[in-house]
């Protein structure tokens, strides 16, 4: 009900970060699209099956090295249902090699439709009697521009299934300051008063390391903001976008640490995908280049932090 | 690039309306489902096969009548990729028979990854030189709290395939005052800040008959929001839910419409995907119940507009 699986998992591997599975066909190495396409052609179907063979490769090697994943719906949904059918596999395949799995759906809705995301994305869906996971992920990002009734059927899963949110505070993008940082009558941001309403909702899914299984996403690109609210939200935990391509470094991303070292994990996901591009290395080395960068990412980053310590 | 092929659509039929196609497997009736599970087993796969069947039976008695259907993602992936699929398949069925097909997804995300999601609902996914539909909506309602950066990329996709979205600007439900009815300083509220933008963005994709191809989601459980909102906006289209079940009626939803009975289109869901079991008849009956209650609906907001005529 809270992120002390997550927290847990990143003490033992002492790495704050997770990987973001964001896999464009323009990353994926030819000998993979190659085989995919001469099974399935150039359809749905064929680049789905590229990208989970794809995913697979960088799963096996990631796993011993970084806690978690982060599958990026957008880019399964694009391939539609043989997309989404990857996504489902691709959560799978993680979850059974340990590591734990942060669907990036930014999903919101209300009532009940908001129930049908939860139980898509993070619990089970009932069909007359028998239940079946569709999705089946630990952790969903959500977007809480619609209130507490998009909020609270989430709540309920969470608690009964011990999983997670991630609510959009403070995002990384350039425009993220348009709505966000508007000042409201009484002095607060648009994000601060975001921000804290995942401290309230959080108050339901209390966790034993002191943080809540209601995060906030804060990205890196606004390493003031994340600082002001590492200091206001205390039982938030943090997922940070924007590190690596989008421009943030580990200074950026180290005022969202407590002085355990806790209280964020960073993803990156393009630095990670397309290490093996970016190393000219061939093809076939793209999981191995993948670890070597993920490692860079993780020393680079405990190199801020020094040492993650779990309260007692 | 615009709302124009629903404008002309709705006025057409004289008929501002959409149904919204939620189909709670608890609205099929036994004998769509009898079959299916018959099939396929009380599974994912089986549950979406009844929502097809169901899906196509109501669309064959609602395109005479209804202009537009709006399919709600939730509804769909909660099945997994066999309901994403009967979400592509319903799309498909809606627009061969004439209709204008609104998905409701509430995405939201930016830069390279809304153009994902902008690619997989309203336009084309490239793969290698091939391309192919997704999921492929006429519309797509979105949320802004990312700011431009989330919504620009699907004006590109909208101005190149004749597409539109919806962005949530005062939703119905509750608790939406949480943030949208906030004061901004200076005097705006956040849904009237977010409203602006839509005014904004829109000015990329303008319409023959003074709409835009930005509309904004406005709830009919606020109707003095819902006028002042047209007054403010007079470029922007509104997708109205909260007619109905939600407790909107004919007068709550007239603000939302100019003096020539357009600006507005007005969502039910639950009232018509039910009406067979609130009329008691037979399940056998539930797509003629359905298209009553769409008749009903339709004859009781015209009611309040008497005609709509397109402007010259």
């Amino acid at each position: 009900m809270s992120f002390d699986r997550l927290i847990e998992k990143i003490a033992a591997l002492q790495n704050p970060t997770v990987a973001g599975l964001d896999p464009k066909l323009s990353y994926i190495p030819e000998h993979i699209k190659k085989e995919a396409f001469a099974l399935h052609g150039r359809t749905l179907v064929g680049a789905a099956a590229a990208i989970l063979t794809y995913n697979r490769g960088l799963i096996d090697a990631l796993a011993p090295i970084v806690p978690a994943v982060k599958p990026q719906a957008a880019y399964y949904e694009m391939y539609g249902w043989p997309g989404m059918r990857v996504l489902a596999e691709t959560i799978r395949y993680a979850r059974s090699k340990g590591m734990f799995v942060i669907t990036d759906g930014k999903r919101n809705d209300i009532g009940a439709t908001m129930e049908a995301y939860a139980a898509a994305h993070l619990g089970a869906t009932e069909i007359e009697g028998k239940t079946e996971e569709a999705f089946g992920a630990d952790a969903l990002t959500v977007n809480g521009y619609l209130g507490s009734d998009g909020i609270r059927p989430l709540l309920q899963v969470c608690a009964e299934r011990d999983k997670g949110i991630f609510v959009l505070v403070k995002t990384s993008n350039a425009s993220s300051g348009e709505l966000q940082d508007q000042q409201l009558e009484g002095g607060n941001t648009v994000y601060r008063a975001m921000g804290d309403f995942c401290e309230e909702w959080g108050r339901e899914l209390p966790g034993r390391f002191g943080y809540s299984g209601v995060g906030a996403v804060v990205g890196a690109t606004y390493p003031a903001q994340l600082g002001e609210l590492r200091a206001a939200l205390p039982s938030t935990f943090f997922l940070v976008p924007g590190y690596g391509a989008q421009g943030g470094g580990a200074k950026d991303v180290s005022p969202g640490f407590d002085r355990n070292g806790l209280g964020a994990i960073v993803n990156a996901s393009r630095s990670i995908l397309c290490a093996w591009q970016k190393a000219g290395v061939p093809g076939e080395e793209y999981a191995r280049a993948a670890a070597a960068e993920a490692v860079r990412m993780r020393d680079d980053i405990m190199g801020e932090l020094g040492e993650i310590r779990l309260p007692e």
